[in-house]
């Protein structure tokens, strides 16, 4: 246990490959900070009203992200060790989204309008309904996610979108390009007529208890550990007015594997897994970290240790997440009945002496011990053996819930038997996902990003358009004279 | 502080008028009850997913509701003195809702259903979205009323509609009304081939407490006191897997009166005034309780004192209730710089020994106590007499957030001038209204019944079809096979 930083104190940017100190990109931020930082934020909202310009402020803040991808690449890559393909494809989702929420936003059909007309035969009055910016959002970047979940992500692209300034807790995983991408949103900001106080950064843990206790923040976007997102989420319930906190605090992602899928499809499932779960090194919200396979079908097992074994060495994200990984898998490993497929551990490699492998555990459904039932982030996944629909049913009421559920069956199964497994599945997971695996998040529509706690704390998504109604919340003009209406509320 | 009545003892049913105790309708519910109605309700969710059935319930329900209402009407009435005139249209209002809902239910646009399809091109998976359940709802019926915010009321039925079973913490001031009221939506059930434990009510303050902590309780619908709903809300987050609480805890409603509409229409305004806040002897979640009124216009002080005086006296909901009303008014009434310009107090009629008349007190903007921004809930308004525009801004920004906030301008004001007031008053407030008055909240799409804390503890409605949201969660489903989809999902 070290002492906190004091307010001023210099951050440090860590090479993840080596653990050596790169830069000290930023500061810590003391209260005076936070409240600057919220305050002049809230100053911004009658700025932010006007929609159209918010749509200018997203799509020309994507303009310069794709403008700087170079330089946005490399500051990314030297703190995360994620590599340029990842990110170079990271970024174009990130600034995709911010062109999405600007669409959004410039459309203006998520203010959901309804008018209801007077009705002097009932007395009924005249009443329009659109929706509102809550005010100051505050956005926890992800250590995972640099870019498409951090500074310039989804959190805040939604949160401008609704009209809402951002103040964002920084990484500390990432500090150098969460300023980078800060300096390009405000730019954006400028560049459009706005106020570049629309979106300030902040580093540092007491920053963001402060974050969250401020009186003008309105509402929390958080991804991130269990541990840190509930503290949040407990102070954001104990403020004197409570606001919405929106947080991801981890996922299990089950799969279950019927015995006639492990029967006929072996090979592609225990390879499709490995490709799965060491996906950026295991670090994606969406790794399935819990296999359910029928016991006593050892060439899926062998197919999946094979696959994941001629994978690569590799970093993770700061040295932090390397030691938790480490030592999350070493303990369950150890747990009674837990058996090694292949060991996970350090992996040196000459240009990056952190690099880890990846690892597969074992366990009867019997034996299977609460700890397995954590989120270990990073490369690992653990078997768990099934007997019979018993052994099945128990563990599956054990399992907390979780962003994806995934079920793979033979080709030729009869949906009377696998219906009651998707109904099982269904009310753990936000997500369904059938025959294929739950890493790679689509922006569309129709995905849905969350799922029951700890997988979100409310039943929003923070990935696609829908996003945007967690900064929202609704307003009815009751008779009130057109001059004095909202554009959108107008006949 | 008297003893917490023990599992089992008789729950009174009182007399608001006498005060006696009429009959004892229902027992005090133990911790066992609790879990056995949790329990019997969350086995009830497979029966619930048949949406047609669904709405057959709810229409059902309405039909037995309207059927039985001269005991239903007899039972309110003696559990609430609200009268025949209020209680019909309540009565009219809550069967309404329910069917309202069985057309929701039955007609599915709620579900919001989305589906992309697969792009081989991209690789993009087939993703479609609907809405599932959350599971057991928790209601806490309202004192103020018995029907349409009860065991039969919005948060029940939209529940229902979304497929949720619930459990009804019944309020003290009905139980024999809630009794009844659940004998029928029960009754309904079954009518309908659905298990009679979709619906079952508790009794007693710790059973509420054992409710909201149930591990299968999944959502919470609360209508009532600010330091009830605050405490509920606490345990909900504080909750192992934290729920949603939907909670409405109080409203102020204020009322801004401009230079020139008292100038203009002092009678109008102060004869509305006094109709709505003593609307129901004060006892609606909309009764405008702090009135901004330019200082130097006794006119319109004197039309509202002279209408409020000749209202008639008549009881609270309970002594209870009453007790609260009379001692809060004495306490405001007490406070420095604050005068009395209508005397609230017992005004004891032979039906009705324990009646009371409504008060107005009057208080200068710069002598505002934080005690005068408590709701205080019965037949009571104060008075808040600015002299200029800082007055005006300094008592608006310390407001706490409101289902309403109402405006009253001359015919003839310019926008420039009262469209900044408009913006002061619309971060406050779920509703604006326009020279007219906050009571009367019409069931209708564009309604919303809601607002900042401490008004709403989220961003949604319990009035209105939008209400069936606060018991859904999305959920998507990826290359999921046709045969195993949700129907809604199907091509």
């Amino acid at each position: 246990m070290t002492a906190a930083p004091r307010p001023g104190a210099p951050v440090p940017s860590v090479d993840p490959r080596t653990g050596a100190v790169r830069a000290h990109p930023a500061r810590e931020a003391g209260p005076a900070d936070v409240d600057r930082a919220v305050t002049a934020a809230h100053h911004t909202l009658d700025a932010l009203a006007d929609r159209p310009r918010r749509a200018a402020l997203l799509h020309t803040a994507a303009d310069l992200l794709d403008a700087a991808r170079p330089e946005i690449l490399a500051a990314a890559d030297a703190e995360t060790a994620l590599g340029e393909t990842r990110l170079t494809g990271e970024l174009a989702r990130t600034t995709h989204q911010l062109r999405t929420f600007a669409e959004t936003a410039a459309d203006g059909g998520y203010l959901d309008v309804r008018i209801d007309r007077a009705d002097p035969a009932t007395g009924r009055p005249d009443l329009r309904r659109t929706k509102t910016p809550l005010g100051v959002a505050a956005v926890f970047a992800a250590g995972n996610f640099p870019l498409a979940f951090s500074v310039p992500g989804g959190d805040t692209a939604s949160a401008l979108a609704a009209g809402c300034p951002v103040v964002v807790k920084a990484h500390p995983g990432h500090p150098g390009t969460g300023e980078l991408c800060a300096r390009l949103l405000r730019r954006a900001a400028e560049r459009v007529g706005l106020p570049a106080e629309i979106l300030t950064t902040v580093h540092g843990l007491a920053a963001g208890t402060r974050l969250v206790q401020h009186p003008l923040t309105a509402a929390i976007g958080f991804t991130g550990s269990l541990r840190g997102g509930r503290a949040l989420h407990d102070l954001a319930a104990a403020r004197p007015h409570p606001i919405p906190f929106h947080g991801e605090l981890g996922s299990l992602n089950p799969v279950l594997v019927t015995e006639r899928a492990a029967a006929t499809r072996a090979e592609e499932i225990g390879a499709g897994l490995a490709a799965s779960f060491t996906l950026g090194q295991g670090q994606y919200c969406t790794k399935p970290g819990l296999v359910l396979v029928p016991a006593g079908h050892p060439a899926l097992e062998r197919a999946a240790v094979k696959a994941a074994a001629a994978a690569d060495a590799a970093p993770l994200l700061d040295p932090r997440i390397r030691d938790s990984y480490l030592t999350g898998a070493a303990h369950r490993a150890a747990l009674p009945g837990v058996e090694t497929l292949l060991p996970p551990g350090p992996a040196p490699t000459p240009g990056a002496p952190l690099a880890v492998r990846p690892g597969i555990l074992a366990v009867a459904a019997t034996d299977l011990h609460d700890d397995l039932l954590d989120e270990c982030f990073g490369p690992l996944t653990v078997l768990v053996r099934y007997r019979d629909r018993a052994d099945l049913h128990t563990a599956l009421t054990r399992l907390p819930g979780t962003l994806t559920a995934t079920l793979h069956l033979a080709p030729d199964e009869p949906p009377t038997e696998t219906r009651p497994l998707l109904a099982l599945l269904t009310p753990l997971a936000g997500r369904l996902v059938l025959n294929t695996w739950p890493t790679g998040v689509t922006v569309t529509p129709a995905m849905h990003h969350g799922g029951p706690y700890p997988a979100a704390t409310t039943p929003t998504t923070s990935v696609g358009t829908s996003a945007i109604h967690r900064w929202l919340r609704p307003v009815t003009y009751q008779d009130t004279p057109p001059e004095l209406l909202p554009a959108e509320l107008r006949d």
